[in-house]
């Protein structure tokens, strides 16, 4: 028998009890009779996707869960933000995520975002900074490319560089932008802090005089004269998920920060129309092309990013309402697959707290159902319930390794 | 909203199932309506001080349980009693845990305590072996002071010195005073076995013909002609708690070994009046300090020693008596901290063992109650009892994680 996986990872789905649900968590107060009925036939657990009360990053906690130590393979969020939108980043580059701002004379930032200026506008004004010419001198080119509304990226490439540079985007409005400072001592964080300054000036110059900006000076819209840059990274050196486990991954995601840990793990990225990363996103379309990526993958990542964005918004209805979406979309899944050769796994990747707007260092619920997994007396997925399952408390890091054993691919070690 | 913690570790309350109770434990055996009352509030678990199976001194428990990984960092406990009682230990500095003691003519040890030398006499023959001058030439200074009765401390400072030495102290009487030896091949251990057999043998003159000893012989008391040490340690380099989580810790302790360990992890030590670390402790006045000491600080730890000194006493009756003045403490703390803003922990550093009265390895209990915890169906806090709750099992090493991410203190891992 050839066996199937689909771990579907419900971005900061886990949440702590609120009185705004009667001291429920969203999980505990959503009807989600699919959920459910996984738990029922599945066996339960917690798992801390980095270690307990360590809050993960969505990159941190998905890598750990696809069977990547993250204490030593993370290497920044910059690099795998660029991959997931179609920027190769090759060993040595040094990659960062830009927003377009607004600065005024004293470069203090009115709007990390210029309005969140339209595709349409930052595109323009991405061709202008990608044709800035550096110094041949310094030996390095680099890339710089829009991807939705003020979002954008910014590879550079050379030798001699390094990602233990700090940002430039100082996160919140009314505060200066900051200068990019070296985080060690080494020669390369010292020039490459150099470089991205010296960046940052070239654009600030080419945005302050472009016709784009003139335009919108003139329709009233926040200008976007400066690019602020964040999360300095390195492409991961990790093997691939065919190279660790023999199998055929693919991945359905939106956010680009997912689809680049997926492609650094060497999947194949599917995309979907109408999947969207936003609460509004088309939830049948993903587990229609997760279902439909089991023809030619035997493990499929679906990834939700909804959830995370309620959380974080601090709504509680919305984020009831999205796992409720999440739990239908598992009911096309159980429809859908053989569940004589299939293998469905739920978890989220962190608890984002509707109170604290944060992710937190809190365990998340996991469920796995298939052929062969010792069934416990947990018929209800949440946070508490799981605590009593079949699986106890594992780390993200055991996921892998347990679904890969179920499938027959995990390698003996001993004799 | 800014959050606190009180952790309350009593020393070795858990415990084993004993024939003498019924087959319980003494904290199963507890009339304990706050204990029980915070269970049910709060979410529980079983915790590894350090590694399952592995028994814990309360130094390496206490080290891990403060978010300091004992195997790292722990380097003897000679230092952290220096600390506690009050002697400073520089790095470098070696620090042993003394006993002033009863030997014969052939240096076999008769009584390991010199009868519970009071105080005065030890203070008085402590200054005369301070005194005492070593050759210039070994580049070396001491200091040697008594603590509580028999007790005392020996601080050796000076160039190229080892913890890594092994003790004169033979641990139980009618065996002979041990040399001390090199642990391992290094100069420094064999240098500093030297010095401090030397030292060894300068107190001992010195205390034969020291007129305290010859009024006691006279009053028929054990003289205290030798100089046992124990414990060879060295200040472990730590960052601070502050540096670690960025809270203001302060630490409510009797005995010297907890304060040691408190003061290297940059803790507040708060002294009680009536806090003795015996049975008969002031246990109210230690939990009205504690709630005292949250209006300056966001981390209190709250140490009762008594249930461990039961425990080496194999006395089940008087543990339980001890579980249950521990419980008015914790009532007192229920009633008069914000549960809003405050969260407590429970739990002990190890087990100790009513029959073995050894520390054991078996996990103990923990209870975390507070604002967001996910509050688990366990309502009475005991061995068996916890085991079923939301925590399922952790390790020492990541309850401070834990009670950071709650506090909001923790750093998230990724983006």
């Amino acid at each position: 028998m050839s066996y199937r996986v689909i771990l579907v990872i419900a971005d900061g789905m886990a949440d702590r009890p609120i009185k705004e649900l009667g001291l429920k968590t969203p999980l505990e107060s959503a009807v989600k009779p699919n959920l459910d009925r996984i738990a029922e036939n599945g066996v339960c657990g917690i798992m801390d996707p980095i270690a307990p009360g360590i809050p993960p990053g969505s990159d941190t906690a998905t890598l750990a869960m696809l069977g990547y130590d993250p204490w030593k393979t993370y290497s920044g969020r910059g690099a795998l933000e660029a991959e997931g939108s179609g920027v190769k980043v090759l060993p040595g580059d040094v990659a960062f995520r830009c927003n377009f701002a607004t600065v005024n004379d004293d470069l203090l930032v009115l709007d990390r975002r210029a309005g969140r200026i339209a595709n349409e506008d930052a595109a323009k004004l991405a061709v202008s900074l990608d044709r800035i010419k550096l110094k041949q001198s310094l030996k390095v080119r680099f890339l710089f490319k829009n991807t939705i509304q003020h979002r954008a990226i910014l590879v550079i490439s050379g030798p001699k560089l390094s990602s233990a540079v700090s940002d430039s985007d100082p996160e919140t409005a009314r505060k200066k932008v900051q200068d990019v400072k070296p985080l060690d001592s080494s020669v390369e964080a010292k020039r490459t802090a150099q470089i991205v300054n010296m960046l940052m000036r070239a654009f600030h110059k080419v945005l302050l005089e472009h016709p784009v900006n003139r335009l919108r000076a003139k329709r009233n819209l926040p200008v976007a004269n400066m690019i602020l840059c964040r999360g300095a990274g390195t492409i991961p050196k990790i093997p691939t998920l065919q190279e660790k486990f023999e199998i055929r991954p693919a991945c359905v995601a939106a956010v680009s920060l997912i689809k680049g840990v997926s492609k650094v793990a060497g999947m194949d990225v599917i995309n979907v129309k109408g999947a969207t990363g936003t609460v509004q996103t088309n939830y049948m379309a993903k587990a229609k092309a997760a279902v439909q990526a089991l023809k030619k993958h035997d493990f499929v990542l679906l990834h939700v990013k909804a959830t995370d964005v309620a959380s974080h918004d601090g709504n509680a209805k919305l984020k009831v309402e999205i796992i409720e979406k999440i739990d239908k979309m598992l009911g096309y899944i159980l429809a859908n697959v053989s569940q004589d050769s299939t293998y469905l796994a739920v978890t989220a990747d962190h608890t984002t707290s509707i109170v604290t707007r944060n992710h937190e260092g809190d365990p998340v619920p996991v469920v796995i159902m298939g052929p062969g997994v010792r069934r416990d007396d947990v018929a209800d997925f949440g946070e508490r319930t799981c605590a009593k399952g079949g699986l106890n408390r594992i780390r993200g890091l055991d996921l892998m390794p347990t679904l890969m054993s179920l499938m027959g691919k995990a390698k003996k070690f001993g004799a």
